[in-house]
């Protein structure tokens, strides 16, 4: 299976060379952006039609483009450009489950893919507090507390707190959280991205680093909730969780 | 436990006042970085011993200060310091697993904790080939698809080839294919980061975001290695993963 690469493969749907490639690739479900896929090896679809199917040159803020964005200060609009990167596959792998999917539990010690989910979203919720309201770790009002801080601990708590919802309970909250954000950042600049906390609990650390930890802390849950999809019941194997 | 809020928050090492919050909170081990903590509440070393322990200014390239970076184009300093931020992430959670614990299956349908990460090996290796040599994907020599093909491909290729490996093997594959993405990103600038592939997978597709996917790749395997750490034979129960 030479050309079996990641799981991001998944996104071809239309080319029917890679179709025995694909075989067990099935952790990432289309994205948003894998309509937009017209030009890989094996899509035959004539040149000339090319233009109804794609702009002949990407936008600026194509979805695959990792870059400054426009609305936003450089490096801003950079992170801004992951965030939206991750963020469909998020939504996708979710998006189709049941209450009881979103709420499964592997064994005694796994967090479902709801809490999962809701704690992409508290964590969100927590980095605003901390870094647009200067609030300190923790100290935070008693409504946000209430309201994100069995999804930010997962656990007994999550486990206790955290169920019964439907995948559109799970997405809005995504959504609420990061509107939020995206608001607050483009109220900033690269400045502001690139200063320094002399005493965060990592040492010295920037901004830009609080944040891109809240960006590739979706991939790293991602891939439990992958994980978790594929020990459904019923669920069909998958190779890469 | 107002104060937990994610798996980074067990860089956590001197903070007394946190012992209680990062109960059962061990998913990942202490990063090499965490040796430079100070400054977390609860750490009471004194203010005028505080340059025996750290710097006074942070290195500009400090680990937790995300940005351009000396030796790289401004955005290739800035993924770079993004590598550079969760590459000990790994390391540090497979460095002390035995070969028994690195082929650990957790299913039928698992891969192992060592094949998950040789898988982050081959993907260096494959981008390299791809983005660095202009291979198209798939059609690389005989030699690199010998090497990280079943890496690669995961599943059943990989619970049969890749077995028996002790942790130096795996880190050190990790570390020869990351030297040499860095060697090349050395050679490169920003307008290359930033030049589109029109005909990837994906649709139209920079550099950028083909690497930006490599990094946070990481992130979605770490946190599969992480569950699966947590139910190795004896191990002990873990919120998050």
């Amino acid at each position: 299976m030479k050309n079996a690469h990641t799981h991001r493969r998944n996104f071809l749907k239309s080319a029917a060379a890679f179709t025995g490639a694909m075989a067990g690739l099935s952790l990432l479900p289309n994205t948003g952006w894998a309509n937009a896929f017209t030009g890989a090896p094996g899509n035959n679809a004539p040149a000339n039609n090319a233009s109804a199917i794609k702009p002949p040159v990407p936008p600026a803020n194509d979805v695959n483009i990792i870059g400054p964005k426009e609305g936003y200060s450089p490096q801003i609009g950079t992170l801004v450009s992951m965030m939206d990167w991750l963020r469909p596959q998020v939504i996708n792998s979710i998006k189709s489950l049941t209450v009881e999917q979103l709420d499964f539990l592997l064994d005694d010690k796994a967090n479902t893919i709801g809490a999962l989910t809701f704690h992409l979203a508290a964590t969100d919720a927590f980095y605003h507090e901390h870094t647009f309201k200067g609030l300190e770790w923790g100290k935070w009002d008693k409504s946000v507390e209430d309201k994100f801080g069995a999804a930010m601990e997962l656990g007994d708590a999550g486990r206790k707190k955290i169920k019964g919802n439907n995948a559109d309970f799970y997405i809005n909250v995504l959504q609420e959280t990061r509107e939020s954000t995206l608001a607050e950042f483009k109220k900033r600049d690269d400045k502001w991205l690139l200063a320094v906390d002399e005493k965060w609990y990592w040492g010295p650390t920037n901004n830009y680093c609080k944040w891109f930890h809240v960006t590739e802390h979706e991939s790293h849950h991602l891939g439990q909730i992958n994980l978790l999809k594929s020990r459904l019941p019923g669920a069909k194997s998958a190779n890469n969780g």
